[in-house]
């Protein structure tokens, strides 16, 4: 849809017609709120809905039919088999351009007793309303979350907030594994543990045990965790399956292959969002990072590209935020391990520093990873926890990754500093000072 | 200070005497937190004093001596004239190398009045414990700040806290005329109002009216301010009139003239902090700016260099940051008219936005203006007001600032998005994409 609302802000009704076909029953709302959404935080579903068909038509002139399912993709002949879920009938529709953007699937795990009811995937916003109904009217006491990501996290916290004991299940040595280095998923699974909820590592489930069909616990290697209800957080990857099919390449990690302009390899057929693979700019390997923000920029840049512009989407350094109760946790470019997989001779460094001056009240602690370059110093990721203002800091780095600045470059540099706000040394800066000082030590 | 840390972690006392002399009472002070002492946010005055002179001999070997002011330099001849303020004597102490770091010095205004008991200005620490002496002793009701630029605003807060009725005088058409545009600076003012403190702009005080000695009015050509207390918080100009006397030049900001190394125009004399001129890195023009985070990485480059290193202090942008109650104030880089008389051809954006995403409880508004090159669109400078995390976020600007980056890097860049912490585009890429459309339509 943003692909849609780009093209209409550039070319009228009568020069573009734009329909688009969404197989569920909600257009442009916002994943990312769903975990807010069943915790309670966020108490409308309809607020995380920003546009809804009938807006769509009626600010837009764009046709966007929710409940229909693009069933095959003739990328050659410029037509698109439709199915109406509705009334379950099917219909070509000829186009001049086609955007891809079918998104993300949840990882499943096919394992005994998976289809069980109670158990619940993350993926959709119905998903997150049959949570919310299932919280409502069973009143579960015990959640077990499969899976230690972002989403795990989230629903980590979100079960907490809804008042449920939560054991996370997590098959890797730390929550998050994927994303922060070891020694940061580390004191991530000790926060969690000091907010009473139980994180279980190195423990991947291998079954459900379910009564009258409903689950009653998450077996693991180790135990049975008895469970009122189960959320599945074990990531996504790309929904690349109507492409494929249609002919279209997929990239090295899954995703559908596509240039800067986001063109795909058919003509005039366009692919953007968490569906479309994203170059790594440190790297230059083709990644796929399911987020919002980066789908929607993909979309700006094809909406203006198919109606006749030139525009590029540059790739991603893997920048993300995200919390668990008063945790905060913030990470961009390379973790250390990824960085020597990809060549890189690193060094690293982390900090403790506060997010206010040591005698203004309120402050916090926050820790400060950097990881860079032995020669030469250039910064290739950091890694932030902290609470209260800590994580949004992640975006100096980001942007110094992005621009290729040595760790001496951010020391040097000129950042914001008043009592409320920072020590006199910003914790960032402090980290770059560390990491240069390594770096003459070395 | 800072020189003397850094220079004693690189040669021991055997290797490098260090003495310090202080014609106050106190060392290592952050003179940033006398607003918050003031005002009651910090509660004991010994949290701002980061280190004693008992703590500098303990552990560093440091022979710090407070109450001792150096009134003369013997640039060429390696000596200083230091006088002991307690006992009145005088001595010659030799140097290999001497630091200059004699700060800022309050402007006053030579105004009719001015010498009378109950006007305060707010430079040193011994400013802010006498201001608490008059506010516990006192009880006054009715605060008149004069002047409208940082200290004049903290001021204003510190004021409002302790439950005086506050009236800020200033002279130029906004507050903070010196750092912040014109339409941005008016929102400011008009956020103080909605705090219930007078903002009276474009009234210059004229003078002063007291009664038995002691201030019971501030004069303006517009009407008399009653006023128990009188706080001046008119900016500071470089201290340099030691070096100066000593033949060592300035800078076309007044500042002591330093290279990259902090090195004076004399032979083994250094300078650094709020006396010593730094250089913008946009205009690459001299500037004075009394800031506790460049002091410091000033004196620490000076520390390496007086024991033999070559480290180098790049210069300055300008970053700043501050708070009025709950309103956040953050800016970097160039204002509009500065960057104008730089020779820059410049644009402006300017947009509103909010901190979290649009359905997340406690999400606040924040607007974000930038400063762009009209052939190219590289940021010259930000500005951004709001509330609870707005203002930090001045950084991602700073950065982007630094390392030359145009609106359209900054729009492609990949901060990091999650509901709690911003919307699905950040602010400062909403207002980078703005300047892009901008640049376009241009």
């Amino acid at each position: 849809m943003s692909t849609a609302s780009q093209a209409r802000r550039r070319k009228g009704p009568d020069e573009l017609e734009i329909i688009a076909f969404e197989r569920g029953r909600f257009t442009s709302y916002s994943s990312c709120g769903i975990p807010y959404l069943t915790g309670g935080t966020v108490t409308d579903v309809g607020r995380l809905v920003v546009r809804t068909p009938e807006q769509f038509a009626e600010k837009q002139s764009i046709d966007a039919r929710i409940r229909h399912e693009v069933i095959s993709v003739d990328a050659a002949g410029g037509a698109v088999t439709v199915r109406d879920l509705e009334r379950g009938t099917e219909e070509q529709v000829a186009f001049d351009h086609l955007m891809i953007a079918t998104g993300a699937v949840q990882s499943l795990l096919p394992l005994p007793g998976a289809d069980s009811e109670g158990i619940f995937g993350v993926q959709t916003l119905d998903d997150g309303i049959e949570i919310i109904r299932e919280l409502d009217e069973r009143k579960p006491s015990r959640a077990v979350v499969v899976g230690g990501g972002y989403i795990g996290l989230e629903m980590a916290e979100a079960m907490t907030l809804r008042g449920l004991h939560v054991t996370l299940v997590e098959s890797a040595a730390q929550p998050m594994s994927a994303t922060l280095d070891s020694d940061m998923g580390a004191l991530v699974a000790d926060a969690m543990r000091s907010m009473g909820i139980d994180v279980l590592t190195e423990e991947p489930a291998s079954g459900f045990e379910a009564s009258s069909g409903r689950v009653t616990a998450v077996v693991t290697d180790d135990r049975t965790l008895p469970a009122d209800i189960v959320i599945l957080g074990l990531g996504s990857r790309p929904n690349a399956a109507l492409a494929e099919t249609a002919g279209i390449a997929l990239g090295e990690s899954g995703g559908i292959r596509v240039n800067e302009r986001m063109e795909t390899t058919a003509e005039r057929v366009w692919a953007a969002g968490d569906c479309a693979e994203k170059r790594d700019r440190l790297t230059s390997k083709g990644v796929s990072i399911a987020l919002g923000t980066h789908a929607n920029k993909e979309g700006r840049v094809a909406g203006i590209n198919i109606t006749g512009g030139n525009e590029h989407f540059p790739g991603v350094i893997g920048t993300a935020v995200t919390k668990v109760c008063d945790l905060e946790i913030g990470r961009t470019g390379l973790k250390e391990d990824k960085a020597e997989a990809a060549g890189f001779d690193v060094m690293s460094v982390t900090v403790d520093s506060v997010t206010r001056a040591g005698y203004f009240p309120g402050k916090e602690p926050i820790k400060v990873k950097m990881i860079f370059e032995r020669d030469g110093g250039r910064l290739l990721g950091a890694q932030i926890l902290g609470r209260e203002s800590a994580a949004k800091r992640i975006d100096v780095c980001a942007t110094a990754i992005w621009s290729e600045m040595s760790v001496q470059d951010v020391m040097e540099m000129d950042l914001s500093y008043a009592p409320p706000f920072s020590p006199l040394w910003d914790p960032v800066s402090i980290a770059a000072r560390k990491a240069v000082e390594r770096l003459g030590d070395a």
